[in-house]
């Protein structure tokens, strides 16, 4: 079987959206169960490989995780957060959000913001949304000159690879809906009391450019995919898919960083010594 | 039954550790099968409060919980937020752990770093250790002058009304453990190579001064309880039952709360209409 990321990973050259599909499942899981079961597995792989990846960065590591997270509202970056990194020790994740910018962040180059919340090592951390938002929503909305925007798309490239010479590895996912689904979504948010507070009117704002957001969402997975930041389109309209292949990338990438706890920098014997000789304290 | 709160919040006047067994289990489960099974019921409770807390704080509102974590080596702290802050939501939940001051926190005050770490509103913010640092590592190694520490427990209840008068509801526990459970974890991570990495040679400088580790928790416990950041003291030789503990303190704490889903701030039925005019996009 082909891996995730070799299956999710945005094709080279002109990005067109229209041929995935967002119901599709190339690989992996047939169905809900059968998701439910690989999850477990994954999600035991994920601490451990986490686990290590923490102690690795106590001994002096340099090496973290970066997962950005990007998607249409309701593509489902919260409940992607909330099954996959749910399954991780807390203490080894960082989420951070990026709303509307604020008054400070404008005040700064559109990346400050962002380096802020890089994760520090042995941590995974993640985007739910980025600065990604700045060349999606900032170009369909023209809420900055076309010479601005523009320039982004190297400012990022340059950050990426910037935070992967510092050790942090990257891979970044659209989670790709449909426009139907995305109602139906929507929907059910207007009429579930417990969800009315994740609905803006402002989505339906979004929602009506939907091709501009996909000819911007196009332009970035183009212009920002790299080797050292990968872009990967994650079919969404499927909840347990979504979350199964994002287990999957993830798991992936941290296989292949293969973090090892690090051996003792002290002496083993001369500690088990030590303790038994202070036994008998209080 | 009482409540964890009543149970567990440390008595008022001259704080007698010695009079707290360490294996005590005064109310809850009798035994790990009991305390897994509440533990699913806790688990479900903490996730729901902290959902609607999290919408709450979206909608505008101010409130936020701290968690404050505090005991000596291997009594726990990471376990406890593994256990308990892994049933949560990991959006909803911010880790701040606290190691040695770097050189950047030591030229500041010591509350500036803890400042920086104050769960923003909606979040629950956990300190794996924590500004008592400075009233127990400090004082009882002499890092600084006794005017200095003596000093603190004023400042600290300082920020902690302060913390609280912005809408922070801070609860923060002592895990309770014997030396002789900690001989055992100790030796448990030096004869495990996944968990070498997790002793330090300084640990046992900390275990020979352990009488006067627990006079400074008695004072930082005595000095420091309010009601608006009470103290609680966990038994925590038994790993079930300490995570049982914090569980229903937390849970406790946030049934209080009783954050509450925010009613739409839009038109629900214009929002309906306006949905269902915008489907066949794409």
């Amino acid at each position: 079987m082909a891996t995730a990321r070799e299956t999710f990973r945005v094709p080279s050259g002109p990005v067109d959206l229209k041929a995935i599909d967002p119901r599709g499942r190339p690989i992996g899981p047939r169905d809900k169960a059968d998701a439910a079961l690989e999850m477990e597995d994954l999600g035991a792989r994920l601490d451990a490989r986490q686990e290590a990846l923490y102690a690795e960065g106590a001994a002096g590591g340099r090496r973290a995780v970066l997962l950005v997270l990007q998607g249409m509202d309701t593509s489902g970056k919260g409940g992607t957060i909330r099954h996959v990194l749910g399954m991780v020790n807390p203490q080894g994740v960082h989420v951070a959000s990026f709303k509307r910018p604020t008054e400070e962040e404008l005040a700064h180059d559109f990346l400050w913001r962002i380096r802020r919340q890089v994760p520090v090592p042995g941590r995974i951390g993640v985007f739910d949304r980025s600065h990604y938002e700045d060349v999606l929503v900032a170009r369909v909305d023209g809420l900055v000159p076309e010479e601005v925007w523009q320039a982004r798309y190297e400012a990022i490239a340059d950050l990426e690879r910037e935070l992967s010479d510092g050790g942090v590895t990257i891979l970044k996912c659209m989670l790709h809906i449909s426009p139907e689904e995305q109602a139906e979504r929507l929907l059910a948010r207007l009429d579930d009391p417990q969800k009315r507070w994740k609905y803006n009117p402002g989505d339906l704002d979004a929602r009506a450019k939907w091709p501009g957001y996909q000819e911007a969402y196009a332009a970035a997975l183009e212009r920002c995919d790299s080797d050292v930041a990968p872009w990967y389109v994650v079919p969404s309209d499927r909840k347990w898919y979504r979350n199964w292949a994002v287990a999957a990338l993830l798991a992936e990438t941290l296989d292949d960083l293969a973090p090892q706890f690090p051996p003792p920098d002290y002496d083993l014997e001369a500690e088990r010594a030590r303790l038994k000789a202070s036994t008998g304290l209080g």
